[in-house]
């Protein structure tokens, strides 16, 4: 049985938990999380606050990106595998070299980028572009909510609340429907010359829409489709499509509980989803999947 | 760059050719045929007739599935990496660990079912799988032709030609349109009797219609639709599709022109596409893909 620690325990944290509970060789030995934030009363023999009491064969970073890096640095470094979902897109390269270094120092494997995308849809894009190597990929978001951009909008002056959907145009191309809860006296033209301003939203068609309760529109669903037009060898017209509907921290979490059988099936170093063979993340032999799926 | 050779000039491998010939790091060195088959004008300087005269860093099988195993035993133990796209998905554990004891002895690598399906296609259904452990898979192929069909159809008494259609109904269940060129006194009804109660047919919806010529007919488009329903962690109703319409032959090819990248990147062995990772597929370095798909 591999045993899993689960560090941070918001949406994408439970659902883990669930991921781990429903794996055939799996194990939740531990959860981390913050000091101060109420445990709940079935996982306080297994609750650390302190990331270094960690004691694991891999651990799911269930945390905002921008803490994972350091997050995994540490674990890496305790000998300890390490899986997150790190999305910022343009800065994976970096942190790859960061992870892969400390990686190699210390005879563990990280699995960045872990989630849908970057992840499986990274996956998806790779193996398009290997069945036909000339023409064009689009993914296509949503509909579902967009935490980032749902962030920026509540940071306006004048909003309580805010929830940003992202909506696929198609093409790559996306609207946003932007739900407010506006603070007392704020003004709807203002707030919405605030959102529609900022860098976030400009370059979108963007709505912006005044609601009395954020907290009744909130829905975890989310969904892509990715298409590629190109051509196979000298054949034009290949067509390629895929497409999901999926509970998002359901499918993220899952994904990073396969990616941990992965991790501690790799040599040491960093790997993106691109970088591992799929059957890695599967329980079991190799043979028996060979047998089943090929 | 990396040689290859073509093993095996027909539909596949003449779609080979241009993939080979689109790649940016590939160069065709040789084409190998049988003895007495007719030698294309601009290909006579590559030409051998003796599997025994290949010498490339890959050699790509483009030959009848049952013809694959004992050609790529013979290359992996001359020192050439092999890929091939068979598809007798029965046999393909057998082939696998007969070619992996090979290719080990000779340290060289073979990528085994390197087509769509078995290949790409069961890349995706271990990707489904990885995303939704628990759940439903339908592999829905065509409308396309099945050459297996055919070869059957045209077997039996008073057909002079065959070509078997393959049309999805839904749920992995197929509709068999046969059209058939009927010999001089030959009785439809006898012929659509013995087709239907082949056991290739006999389990599906199976239609018989008599053309005057089976040329006017051909086309090597394809398609599949893959879905899965499933379970992610504890999270019902999980969605996934994926969909393509192709030129059979020249995805084929294109996807074993990837393999032989990958296999020349692979410790000795035999491995199915589920082994793979995906960037070894790929053209270029690893770290401008992870840039640029992840």
């Amino acid at each position: 049985m591999l045993k899993i620690a689960i560090v941070g325990y918001g949406n994408v944290g439970r659902a883990a938990r669930e991921a781990v509970d429903a794996a055939p060789d799996m194990v939740l030995v531990q959860v981390a999380e913050a000091p101060g934030v109420p445990i709940p009363e079935d996982l306080k023999d297994i609750w650390v606050t302190d990331l270094r009491d960690v004691r694991a064969d891999a651990a799911l970073l269930c945390l905002p990106s921008r803490l994972c890096p350091d997050a995994a640095e540490t674990l890496l470094s305790m000998g300890i595998n390490t899986v997150d979902a790190f999305d910022i897109h343009g800065e994976i390269p970096a942190v790859k070299a960061r992870l892969d270094a400390v990686a190699k120092v210390h005879g563990t494997a990280a699995v960045l980028s872990a989630g849908w995308d970057p992840g499986t849809d990274s996956l998806l894009r790779a193996l398009f572009e290997a069945m036909a190597p000339r023409g064009i990929s689009y993914t296509d978001f949503g509909p579902g909510m967009s935490m980032g951009h749902s962030v920026v909008a509540k940071s306006k002056a004048g909003v309580k609340n805010a929830l940003s959907m992202t909506m696929p145009v198609g093409a790559g191309v996306h609207r946003r429907m932007v739900y407010v809860e506006l603070a007392d006296g704020a003004a709807l033209a203002d707030v919405t010359a605030a959102i529609k301003s900022d860098p976030y939203f400009s370059h979108d068609e963007t709505h912006v829409i005044p609601v009395a309760d954020i907290g009744a529109l909130q829905d975890v669903g989310h969904g892509v489709r990715m298409t590629r037009k190109g051509v196979s060898g000298d054949t034009h017209n290949q067509l390629f499509e895929f497409s999901m509907r999926i509970n998002n921290p359901a499918l993220t979490s899952q994904v990073m509980a396969g990616c941990a059988r992965a991790a501690v099936r790799q040599t040491p170093g960093c790997y993106t989803m691109i970088e591992l063979p799929v059957v890695d993340l599967l329980p079991g032999e190799r043979d028996e999947w060979v047998k089943k799926l090929v």
